[in-house]
C-alpha cells in the first residue's frame, strides 16, 4: 500500500506485521524528506515511529483517545490520520502545524506544546467518560523528559487513583531535550536495566500496574503489549524503552542537537542555510561564563532548554557544577534561585518567555514575597520570536511586571542588555527580571548606565515636544523610526525609553505635561495587563491624550509578523498616521 | 525550667530526655492555652510538637537550616526560638504571624504560606551552600498533603541529585487539610504498615536515602533517628509518622475540622463565636449538588481545600464521584477539568484567589488555548478577606482578565452570582471564571439578568450624568455609596456593574462620552494589570477624565481592612472629594 492511500488508521488495521514493518520504513523516509526540507522535531518523532503505527493498530481510534505529551512526537500520527498530503506534497507542508491541534483532525484532542500535560488532560477525559458512564480506551503517551515537570506528576497521582480504564505509555528514550535530571532518572535507568523488574518502581508506588517494553522500536512487541492493556479496567503504565532519532544516524549519534532542527541536507546532515550571525544565547553563555568564573557563587539555571540559552554541552562542562539544569520544572527553577540566593549564591534562571508561566505562583511566593534577589533572563519574549500558539512569548510583561517587588527591565541593544545583567547580578535588593530584546539584533551608538538602582527612571532619547513616544525593549527602534517619519511633517516627537517595564516614572511623566499634547506607548506583547496601561492610568485624570500600541488579547497560531504588526497598527506609518488624527481632534 | 526561660534553642540542649517530655506538655498546654482563645492552626502543630523539640535538640539552628513547608505548623518552632512571649503574654500575641517570617528571627528562613515549596527552597539552600563551599545541615520539613503538589515533586526529584548533605523529614500525619487523595497515599499507608519496608518507596525510587519512624510523637525516638541524618553527606528522607491533634481529644477524633480553628471553649471544644451566618461556601455546595442531581456530567473539583468551597464530608458523600479532591495539586485540577469537559463533562473547580495563582500557565495552555468550557469560582478574591501576605486575594483579576478566552465576571450579590453559575455550567462556549464577592454578603434588591453570552455587557444600575463610577463585584455598593455622597453635593453620578472583569463595553463606554466628563473605577483588588486600567486604556486618545481606584502594587501582611481602604483612597468620602477635585479642575 502507498502511503498516499493511508486516509485513516483503519487502512493499516488490516496489515500484516510485515507490512507494517515496511510502513514504517516507508513513514521514517517520507518524514525525513519532508523535514529535512522544512525542519521541525526530528528525534522524538524518528522514536516513535513504531509505537505510532502500533498505537493506531490496536486502539480503536479516534474512538479511543490519545493525549500525546508537548505533541512534538506527532507527525507520524498525522501521516496515519488522513493528513499525508501535508508530508507528501510540499506544497501543502504548512497545512499542518508541527502539534496536534484539533481543528485539523478528529484525532487530535487537544492543541499541546508545553511538556508534563498529557496526564492530567487524559485523566480528565477518563473521569468525564465514568462521570458519563461511556466506555472507551483512554491513553496518555508521555516521554521520560517531560516526567520532571510538577503538572506530569500531579497527573500520574491522580490517574492512578481512578477506578477504571487508563493507559499511560511512557516513552522512555533516555534524554530530555538535553540529558535527563532529576533523581527519578535515576529509577528509569534501573528499570531499563531489569527490563522492568527493579526494587522500587516509582509508577507502582503511584498505584500503577506496570508492563515494561524494551524493544520499544519493535511493532510486533509494541503490538502485543498495547494489546494486553487495551480494555483494561484500571490505571496501567506501559513502559516503552525507544531510540530517539531512530533511523537516521546524525539524530541517533547527537541526540541533543537533532532535537529540533532548521532545514538539513538529508545525506550530511549539514543545515542548508546555517546561521553564525551573533545572537543573545551565546552573549548570555559568554557573559555568564565570565561572571562563574569571577564569583564561585554565581549560577546558571534552565528548566530542560539549555540550548536555548547557548549553554552548549561543552559550555555546561567548563561552567560545572555553576550550571544547573533541574530538568522541565520551572517552579523548581524559580523556587531553587530563591534558596541559592538566600543562602548567599548569585543564580540566573534562563527561561523562554512562554515556559515562565509555569512559576507564576513560585515568582510571587517563593522569590517576591521573600525578597531574594533572584534574576531572571526572558528569551523570546516578542511578538517577532516564536510563533506557535502554545509558544507565544507576549504574556511575560502583564505575567511578572505586576507582581510587586519584581524589577523588570527591557533592554533595548546588547550594550544596554549586558549592563543592566552585570547590574542584577551585582545587585542584592530585588529581584530583577531582564527580557532579552526580540527582532534584529542591535547595538547601541549611545552610551548605557551601569547603575539601575535609582528605579523606575526613564531615558530620554530624542528630546521633543507635543507628543511623545515611549518605545519599550525592542520597540524603541520602532519609536524611534515614527519619530522619524514625524518630523518629516514637522513634529518633533520626544522619544523615550523606559528602560523599567514595572514601574512608572513619575517624575518625567508629570515633566511631559508642560509641552506634550499626547504620549505613546509602544511594547512588544499583549496590551492587556502590559507596560502603556499603567501609563494610561498614570495620565487618566489628566488632559494627557494617551495611545498604546501592542497586540490586541487574542490568541495567534502561526502568524506571519509583517500582518499582525499591520493588523495592531505597529507599524511607524501606521503609527504616525495615527498620531496626527489624534494630536488634530 | 519555665518556659518563659527559654530563649533560644540552646536552651534546651541541656535537657535530659525527661525533661524534654516536660517540656512537650508544656509546650503543648501552653499553645493551646494561647490557640484556644486566639484561633489559629491546630493539628498540624500538636502533631508536631515532639519533632520541633527534637529538631532544635539535635541540630544546630539557626546555623543549621530547617525550612518549614507552609509553615502553619511552626507554632512550636517559635516558642522555642526567643518568641515564647508571644504565647505567653495575651497582650503579645499578635506579634507573631502564624507562619514562618524572616522578619521576626533569624531562625524562620522564609515568609511561606502556600503548601509544597519547603523542598525546593531548602534544596536551593543546600546548592548554595556547596557552591559557597559552606557547612551545615540543611533540612526541609514537609507534610504528607504537600506532596501532592507538583512542587514538591520537582523539589524532591532535584533535591535527591545533590551529592551532599539534604535532609526531607517526611511528616507523615495521614492527612492533608482534608483526608489524602492521589495514588501515592497507597505507598506511603504501605510504608507505614511495613515500618518503611514496603516492596516500592517512593523515595526510593527519586534516590534518597530512607528511614522510617513510627513513633512521631516520641520525642526520644525522634533524636535517635535525626543524629542519625545530622551530618549525612547524601540526601535523605526521614519518614515520621505522627498524630495530627496529638494531646486534644476534639482534635485527634476530628482531624479536618480541627485543622485551624477560630477561637474555642477548651473544655469543651465548642467555637466561643460560632457563626451560622449565610456565606457563599454553603450557597456554592447547595447550588452543585442540586445541579448534580439534574446532571450526572456536572462535577465539582478541589484541590485539597473542600472545605473552603462548602463540601463538608458529608456533602462530599452525598456528591460522590460527582465530588474530585485532587489534593493540593492545582494545576491538575485545572488540566483535569479541561480533560473533563473535552469528554462531555462539566466540570467547576472551586479555588481559592491565592491558590489558582499555581496553575495560570494551565489556565492558558490546557484551559483557554483549547477553548474548554471549565467554570472556575475564585473564592477570597477580595481585599477584605485573607489578609497574610501569603493569602492576599487581590491578584486574580490581573491573572484571569488578560488571559485569552476567559470570561471573568464579577457578581455583585448572590443572586447575580447564581444567575452567572447557572448560566457559567449551562454555556458551552468559554471557559468561565466567576469572584465571589468579597465582604458582607448581601442580596440584590433588583431583578438580574440570567444569560450572560453576550460578553462584555456592562449594566446601568443608576442614571446620571457628568460622572460614571463603574464598581466590579464586592465594590458596587462602594459606587453607590460614593454616588449617593455625591447627590447630596448636586452631582448625580451615573453607576454601573461591568459585570464581566474580562472585556471593555465600547458601546456604553462611547455612549457615556456624550454627557460624563469623568468616569472612575472601583476594583476589589490591586490596580496594576487590573480592570480600571483597561478602562483608562480606552478612554487614553479622548477627553474623558479616568480615575482608577484599587490597591497600590505592594505586599501587605496582617494588614486592617479599614486602614488598608483609607490608604488607597477606598471610601466613598474619598472617592466623592477626589471626584469634585477632578471634576474642578
Amino acid at each position: 500500500m502507498q502511503l498516499s492511500e493511508i486516509s485513516s488508521p483503519a487502512d493499516i488495521r488490516k496489515m500484516s506485521i510485515d507490512q507494517l514493518k515496511t510502513l514504517c520504513d516507508d513513514l521514517r523516509r517520507t518524514f525525513l524528506t519532508k523535514i529535512s526540507a522544512h525542519g521541525g522535531h526530528v528525534g522524538p518523532n524518528l522514536g516513535l515511529v513504531e509505537a505510532t503505527v502500533a498505537l493506531h493498530y490496536v486502539f480503536d481510534t479516534p474512538k479511543d483517545k490519545i493525549v500525546f505529551d508537548v505533541s512534538h512526537q506527532t507527525y507520524i500520527h498525522k501521516m496515519l490520520t488522513g493528513r499525508i498530503e501535508a508530508f507528501l506534497d510540499p506544497d501543502k507542508y504548512d497545512d499542518v502545524t508541527g502539534y496536534t491541534n484539533p481543528h485539523e483532525s478528529p484525532y487530535d484532542l487537544f492543541t499541546i506544546g508545553h511538556t508534563s500535560t498529557a496526564v492530567s488532560l487524559a485523566g480528565g477525559i477518563a473521569k468525564g467518560r465514568d462521570l458519563l458512564n461511556q466506555k472507551y480506551n483512554v491513553v496518555a503517551l508521555v516521554g521520560d523528559g517531560s516526567l520532571s515537570g510538577g503538572e506530569a506528576f500531579e497527573g500520574l497521582d491522580n490517574g492512578a487513583t481512578l477506578d477504571s480504564n487508563f493507559i499511560v505509555i511512557v516513552n522512555d528514550n533516555e534524554m530530555s531535550i538535553a540529558e535527563n535530571h532529576g533523581g527519578l532518572y535515576g529509577n528509569l535507568a534501573e528499570l531499563r536495566k531489569t527490563r522492568g523488574n527493579a526494587p522500587d518502581n516509582y509508577f507502582k508506588t503511584l498505584g500503577y500496574d506496570y508492563i515494561y517494553v524494551g524493544e520499544g522500536n519493535n511493532v510486533e512487541a509494541l503490538i502485543d503489549a498495547f494489546r494486553k492493556v487495551k480494555d483494561t479496567d484500571h490505571p496501567v503504565v506501559v513502559h516503552i524503552h525507544t531510540d530517539k532519532g531512530k533511523g537516521y544516524k546524525p539524530a541517533e549519534e547527537h541526540k541533543e542537537q537533532w532535537h529540533w532542527s532548521m532545514p538539513f541536507d538529508l545525506a550530511t546532515g549539514n543545515l542548508l542555510h546555517p546561521d553564525a550571525s551573533e545572537n543573545y544565547a551565546d552573549i548570555f553563555a559568554d557573559e555568564m561564563l565570565k561572571q562563574m568564573k569571577a564569583n564561585p557563587g554565581v549560577c546558571v539555571l534552565t528548566a530542560g532548554t539549555p540550548g536555548v540559552i547557548g549553554f552548549t554541552p561543552e559550555l555546561r562542562k567548563k561552567a560545572g557544577k555553576q550550571f544547573i539544569d533541574v530538568g522541565i520544572a520551572e517552579q523548581e527553577a524559580v523556587a531553587m534561585a530563591s534558596g541559592i540566593a538566600k543562602a548567599g549564591g548569585r543564580p540566573c534562571f534562563g527561561v523562554n518567555s512562554s515556559f515562565i508561566q509555569r512559576a507564576y505562583d513560585q515568582l510571587s511566593q517563593d522569590v517576591a514575597i521573600n525578597n531574594t534577589p533572584v534574576v531572571l533572563n526572558i528569551f523570546y519574549g516578542t511578538i517577532l520570536g516564536l510563533n506557535d500558539v502554545t509558544h507565544l512569548g507576549w504574556f511575560d510583561i502583564a505575567l511578572i511586571s505586576n507582581i510587586p517587588g519584581w524589577v523588570f527591565l527591557a533592554p533595548t541593544c546588547v550594550e544596554e542588555y549586558l549592563a543592566m545583567q552585570r547590574w542584577a547580578m551585582r545587585q542584592q535588593d530585588y529581584p530583577v527580571a531582564i527580557r532579552i530584546p526580540g527582532g534584529k539584533l542591535c547595538h547601541c551608538d549611545t552610551t548605557v548606565d551601569t547603575d539601575y538602582s535609582n528605579l523606575n527612571k526613564y531615558k530620554i532619547v530624542k528630546e521633543g515636544d507635543t507628543v511623545a513616544i515611549i518605545g519599550a525593549g525592542s520597540f524603541l527602534s520602532l519609536a524611534i523610526e515614527t519619530a522619524t517619519l514625524l518630523e518629516k511633517l514637522g513634529i518633533k516627537a520626544t522619544v523615550i525609553n523606559p528602560r523599567y517595564l514595572s514601574g512608572v516614572d513619575n517624575a518625567m511623566l508629570d515633566d511631559l505635561k508642560r509641552n506634550h499634547k499626547a504620549v505613546i506607548t509602544l511594547e512588544d506583547g499583549i496590551l492587556d495587563g502590559g507596560f502603556g496601561e499603567k501609563i494610561a492610568r498614570y495620565y487618566g485624570p489628566t488632559d494627557m491624550k494617551v495611545g498604546c500600541y501592542g497586540l490586541k488579547k487574542k490568541f495567534e497560531d502561526r502568524y506571519d509578523y509583517t500582518s499582525i504588526l499591520e493588523a495592531n497598527h505597529l507599524t511607524a506609518p501606521q503609527i504616525s498616521d495615527d498620531i496626527l488624527a489624534l494630536l488634530a481632534n
